[in-house]
């Protein structure tokens, strides 16, 4: 009988084998690499999780985002073995499913840059800065001087700081993604919210950054906090000045080489892509980078590319026609051709976002729920990860203020980064990372449906 | 300072550290998990192999199909190392690059079947499996009886029937692209070639099956033979049939769900993912799924969804334009609707297809070709690989049977595969392995500028 697990390595296999054809040394280390790869069940993973999100569309019907359904639909496949279906609990551990998810929050943030307007984002810029700097400063006192000493006595100042710096993070994917499905993207509002969320994750991973650095060596330089600090600065506004000049250099010199739509396509992806290699590079998250990259670019950098063919295919076929119609044609194209570059990322988008969102709920255990005192305290430290978040918003101006508030509520993927880094460094107990994983759930489940009846709302 | 592997992990390292919120066995295990993944990194090598496989295209200007200058640049990334620059090493060891091959060369021939005919097909069956049987049977029996014996006398018999077995292999895809690189993917000679090609792929994997059973047990059953044969023409048979059945019923339930874009793409990519991993749970080539899938598929499945929203925008634009405009527009866009699944996976396609190809490319090893006596070997058990195929054109009627020949030489990954599995079985020595990897590079690379020639040439 043929083993499937053999058939399933493909080039993969050969790829490894292949480097050293003439020695005899196909050892264990290479057929270790192997055994870890099996691409057929990793396609099956994929097609669950995308069929079980668009499933989870239903909720779209109750005037909920897509967003909560595919959250939802995760928090359902991810804690089945609670009665006892253990099916699908693979996928939270599989690499493959990590990475996509991971580049697929990349490619969201990378579009949310591409239908950010930057001169837009400057105007709205004092109030985000505003509202992120009291986003950031009023939950890490909280977290460090308040909440943490008064709940929590037993545990260390360390502990304090990094409860501080977890109630600190803003996780913008998932706003991001309830004011897109709302096609609210444009307001000022979610400008703001946009533009907080990126100064906020830099002062957040700055902060994360000191309080690891302060941990790790009993106490903290200023030089070493200054550097940090003006390397996030100098990486936005470097991504942003330099990404600027080079966009129209390299669209032209690619065009030159091949004016297709796919040649298109790739200029844009491996701009995401390597802006957010160098955001990771330095030290910020990926998603940083490649919101920078979607900013950066415009559509007139494109300008020297093909246009689609669906469009020559329409011009061909009113070649016989009056100018009338050839003109009111024409029209509509031109005006179509500038959203060509979101239209292309789209399918990877429906590909790969979904998945994030799916394996972000699987990780929301629910038994934390059902241990009491942890629950209480949970709930009181959620409070003020709320309430630190919703004062953020005072410093909005004359916009809908909760709905800044709110925006900056996710803690998210963002929030767990922070958590696990300091449960690995052992400055965050067991208990207090129940607590925090509560938190972070509740901050990434409740924003959603209460957005999305504030967006409402506004429209009435 | 922040360690940039730390924010490397978001989900990821949330995901497998949440599992266990309430115990203290955050252990080595999922930390040994996670060290494997470095998003960032993966980001930077996609982005790289990607732009590479862009600047390639450059062969374009010189009328090779571009699958070539994919191949052409992964041989120099992988042989960089060779004047002492291994940067790119990692690339070929990297588990996610592997898996975005092997999701890419799974995309193409999903794609493939979809603009595969399956009348036509039909039409072209009895050449096509005529081809198929010849193009199987004279290389095995090239390899095991003849070639194998006669030049390396010294191989057990078993090392013989996996030369036998290697060489039967047909590798669709590098075929596949050529044709579609040319769009002469509707010509009869591409439909018997793919025809022949994927019950080449079923049968070459039964006899691998065959080989494999016989080498393991000493013998094997005629019963055993029948059962592997047989499930390998009922995966085949039932998919198509099946497919057929259940694709219109699936296009109706999930466009009640969510009558969007999205999900009519999720449903056709998920469906061709599960062919996919159906193939390989009863033993064949994920791609021999990937394109049943794709023929099972019409664009009739897709008619309950909304058409895309670039349609509704046109309709609107024309909105107060005279009826003979309307009517112009409503017949243009009517056309190209039919082709629109197709569109949707091309974003896709351009994403993964190239990894796979540069992959493959990366794989040869140019040192190989530097030992004499070994090189004079393989080159004539080449000869021999291309002869065996190149008579199964005598089985395709009143077409250019040089076309068909060379199209049924590529032996690509699947070649690969066969040899890393006789290999991984202790059957195929060291020596033959260099010389099967040289046959394997060879068969691969000369199809490509032949069939362009003998492609171009059939339109003069």
């Amino acid at each position: 009988m043929l083993n499937p697990r053999n058939s399933a390595f493909s080039v993969s296999a050969g790829a490894i084998v292949l480097l050293l054809p003439l020695t005899s040394s196909v050892g264990a280390a290479s057929q270790g690499g192997m055994a870890d790869l099996n691409v057929g069940l990793d396609f099956l993973w994929v097609a669950i999780i995308l069929l079980a999100a668009k499933f989870s569309n239903l909720v779209t019907r109750y005037g909920q985002p897509s967003v909560l359904g595919e959250l939802l639909v995760g928090v359902a496949l991810g804690n089945l073995t609670l009665v006892g279906f253990d099916f699908f609990e693979p996928i939270q551990k599989d690499v493959i499913i990590r990475f996509l998810a991971e580049l697929g929050v990349v490619i969201l943030l990378f579009q949310v840059g591409l239908e950010s307007n930057i001169q837009k984002m400057l105007r709205v810029g004092p109030h985000a800065v505003l509202v992120a700097c009291v986003g950031v400063a009023v939950p890490f006192i909280l977290g460090t001087s308040i909440v943490g000493p008064l709940l929590l006595p037993d545990l260390s100042f360390n502990a304090y700081l990094f409860l501080g710096a977890i109630l600190t993070a803003t996780s913008v994917g998932i706003s991001a993604r309830v004011f897109r499905d709302l096609g609210k993207l444009q307001s000022v509002e979610a400008q703001i919210v946009l533009g907080a969320a990126v100064i906020d994750d830099v002062l957040g991973l700055t902060i994360l950054a000191i309080v690891k650095a302060s941990v790790e060596s009993g106490n903290v330089s200023f030089a070493t906090v200054s550097w940090i600090t003006a390397k996030a600065v100098l990486f936005l506004g470097g991504a942003i000045f330099l990404g600027k000049r080079l966009a129209p250099e390299l669209g032209r010199l690619l065009s030159r080489i091949n004016p297709g739509i796919g040649m298109k396509f790739i200029l844009a992806v491996s701009f995401g892509l390597i802006f957010a290699y160098l955001a990771e590079l330095i030290g910020l998250a990926p998603i940083v980078g490649a919101f920078a990259a979607g900013m950066v670019l415009e559509p007139v950098h494109f300008r020297h590319f093909n246009k689609p063919v669906i469009f020559d295919k329409i011009d061909e076929s009113i070649r016989d026609a009056s100018p009338e119609i050839k003109m009111a044609v024409a029209n509509v194209l031109d005006s179509l051709s500038h959203s060509h570059i979101q239209d292309l990322i789209k399918p990877l988008a429906y590909f790969l976002v979904p998945i994030f969102f799916v394996l972000t709920g699987m990780q929301v255990t629910l038994e934390t729920f059902f241990n009491l005192p942890v629950l209480v305290l949970a709930l009181t430290v959620t409070l003020a990860a709320i309430g630190g978040k919703i004062v953020s918003c005072l410093g909005a101006g004359r916009v809908d203020k909760l709905i800044i508030g709110w925006g900056m509520v996710p803690r998210g993927e963002v929030g767990l980064i922070f958590a696990t880094t300091g449960k690995a460094m052992g400055v965050i107990s067991d208990e207090l990372f129940s607590i925090v994983v509560i938190v972070i759930m509740l901050t990434t489940i409740l924003p959603p449906p209460i957005l999305n009846f504030l967006l409402k709302r506004q429209d009435t």
